[in-house]
């Protein structure tokens, strides 16, 4: 039998990765749920109907499609099979499909349930996701996406706190040296206005995605083919790299984009940003008016984020931004205003696994191994993981009568810091043989020193 | 533009739902925790070669494909495209499959990783699983799992220590009144031979197995079928329904089985699991020895648990038993024994729906919403919500400038039981009025006093 394999781009989590993993993932949970966030799950699976669309058409090549249960072939057109024509083959065979990203389920969800829920509905959203991707470096076939949104309330309150609680995920995780950029589509509309290009908003926003990879040639050539006077670029282009601090930048775009209206109520909302943001007590929240940060999604409408480690290799590890219309691709009545943003939990990892920022109580396993000489002793050591346990503490008792060598290595491949071992002087006294396998140090103690030593304290 | 829709046996979890789904699941991995059990994930999509065949031909049915990226029908054989053949052409056009259980990906790790793991190898595991049945009450096509195995070790320290971990979990989660039934395979295998049915073991438990389903007379006539004697059926039931205190039972199977060396050491095997029960304090453990019971799976060859919550409809909400060989389906030279069970979250929430057994604190969000007269009282209230924050408390600011009324309903909705209202008095006297709204009773209190009111206490 050939061994197995992992499918392209999957990974399987063990217990290493998976302590780290979850403390990510527990970290940005507690600040979510500090915040107002309520959880929410929606199935792997999704109808095709629901996911196709929304992600232009190299999105819809990306989906996963599952195959129709039973006799999938029976309705499929003659033609159509003798075709061999994949493409138009796919809907009569597939239904279903893997969700790609927590969005479009999200807006789903609002849809079906606009009845039950009370606005505005705060949802965090923390589950895998899966495209078709050709696999590379961090880039994966399955992988997590941890997403909040408020919907229902154009509050900027909202933004100011989606702010807030990433600096409060950031503090927690360790992670010191970051910028939060901001800025707003208002803002760039206004300037691709200024640049007279009225109706090329789009193209301006897809353009400035690309700066980081395309450089500023790339994106001029782009806009020039698109309308825009290179004349008009080298104005926008001094906008866009304008330094200073954040009140500069304002001023300097108040004085710009002064006759357009619109754009002025953009500048507005950043400026009210900032000041709610330090009405939170978030002044200490490294955020910069970046107006050349732009993102890539069409429907984002208001204020756009984005988060980058510094000193860390990969891009942004956190981003989002206001929408008007999330719902509206389902139901074209529905028109409710929310925002959201999502940690990249790969990248976060990644960055932290860089910069050695795991705590090491997320590296260890159980506290204790309790090990013994012979059945004898194994039989009162279960007595003493047992009392261990009962007080909250995660023990293991060595299940095997096994050389005290192999049980010791044991302890010390799985990272249990201590090994209480029993022997039939241990079981006489009364008092345990407590080893630190760290130090190697070795002390005699009772079960209750042992239970002080070991017994969780919370924090709170 | 159609409503949508889930795709049918799946669905969505929303706050109330999952918050009590979380309060089982982090209960059970707590305990697993605690027990020294850790953490695996493993992907939602595996190759097909490693599931197909695992699950009998039934199950192979019930997979879920994944259609193969890309031009699918390329390699597809013109012949069996034109002969409609879908149960040939999926293997052709699907290479991958959505996982069925959590036990078959397991033993595909531990093949996989058998030379990085550390054995005995405990690991939990708790995630989703697809199976295309049909849909009906309580069956769903997209559920979870909670698996629990150590493989790697005969110990029967660990089948008791399951029994503690059932125990422990359903302390926890307030279910009084359940049965952990525990039987032996060999002590079947025992009872087919006694029976004059040598090699009809398999078959002995697949039948036993219906018993619930469809009773003492079905079962005997499928077991008459396959060679049984009448006469033999006879004696068989009176010994699977015997009666009895477990000491009273095991020593009616000694005396029955005392002929089969195989036999006397399953017996064996259950006594020292019921002494090591006692030593890890499990005494108040409900455990019954129930000669009846098989469970379904094939691969098990040693101790079978199954636990039953009395007084609610629904089957068997948890499961396990030792098999011996279930990497060898991956690897012929692999031969490790283990043990594992698994609990049922679906029909675990329902007993406790049921019983209403969830507690109180899981059915509400933030512990305080902060409400505003005017636009200045929400600026003030920001600095008052991030102090509550601050200090560990899940806190909600309302976002809009609305009326008081709307702000109250929305805490009463989403169950947040404290409102504190900031109007001109509050601001100036720096005190909150601080609503219960439960009772409807009002309080001025300082933020001191409110952070008193609500700070989580940690309990050990």
């Amino acid at each position: 039998m050939d061994r197995p394999t992992l499918p392209k781009g999957t990974r399987d989590f063990g217990p290493a990765v998976m302590a780290k993993r979850q403390f990510i993932f527990q970290t940005i949970r507690s600040v979510f749920e500090r915040y107002g966030f309520l959880p929410l799950e929606t199935p792997a699976m999704e109808n095709l109907s629901t996911l196709t669309g929304k992600y232009g058409e190299e999105g819809d090549q990306l989906l996963f499609k599952v195959l129709n249960s039973g006799d999938f072939l029976k309705e499929a057109d003659e033609a159509l099979l003798s075709s061999r024509d994949s493409r138009r083959l796919t809907p009569v065979i597939a239904e279903k499909g893997l969700k790609y990203d927590l969005t479009v389920p999200f807006a789903r969800y609002v849809v079906m349930n606009r009845h039950e829920i009370t606005f505005p509905f705060k949802r965090y959203q923390i589950q895998p996701v899966w495209r078709a991707d050709r696999p590379q470096k961090g880039r994966y076939r399955e992988f997590y996406q941890c997403d909040a949104d408020v919907i229902g309330t154009d509050s900027l309150v909202c933004e100011a706190e989606i702010i807030l609680m990433i600096r409060d995920v950031f503090a927690k995780l360790g992670i010191l040296t970051y910028s939060i950029k901001i800025n707003h589509r208002g803002v760039l509309a206004g300037l691709a206005r200024l640049a007279g290009a009225w109706n090329q908003e789009g193209a301006l926003f897809v353009a400035i995605d690309k700066l980081d990879k395309i450089g500023e040639d790339g994106v001029k050539t782009e806009l020039i083919n698109r309308g825009f006077s290179p004349d008009a670029l080298t104005d926008l282009f001094s906008v866009l790299h304008a330094k200073g601090t954040n009140p500069e930048k304002l001023a300097l775009l108040r004085n710009k984009l002064g006759n357009h209206e619109a754009a002025l109520a953009s500048i507005a909302d950043l400026e009210k940003v900032f000041d709610l943001v330090n009405l939170l007590g978030g002044d200490d929240a490294p955020v910069e008016l970046d107006i050349s940060l732009a993102r890539g999604l069409s429907y984002y409408t208001g204020c756009i984020f984005e988060v980058k480690i510094q000193g860390v290799g990969g891009g942004s590890v956190s981003g989002g931004g206001r929408y008007d219309n999330l719902t509206a691709v389902f139901d074209a009545k529905e028109k409710s205003s929310g925002v959201g943003f999502s940690f990249g939990v790969d990248r976060l990892f990644d960055a932290m696994e860089e910069l050695n920022l795991f705590p090491e109580e997320t590296q260890r396993s159980s506290q204790v191994l309790v090990c013994h000489l012979d059945e004898d002793c194994q039989r009162y050591g279960l007595k003493v993981v047992q009392s261990l346990r009962s007080q909250g503490i995660a023990a293991e008792i060595y299940p095997d009568s096994s050389k005290m060598k192999k049980q010791l290595e044991y302890a010390d491949k799985k990272k249990i810091p201590f090994a209480a071992v029993i022997g039939s002087d241990e079981m006489k006294s009364g008092v345990l043989a407590v080893k630190n396998l760290k130090t190697g140090e070795q002390h005699l103690q009772t079960l209750e020193q042992l239970i002080a030593l070991l017994k969780p304290v919370h924090k709170p």
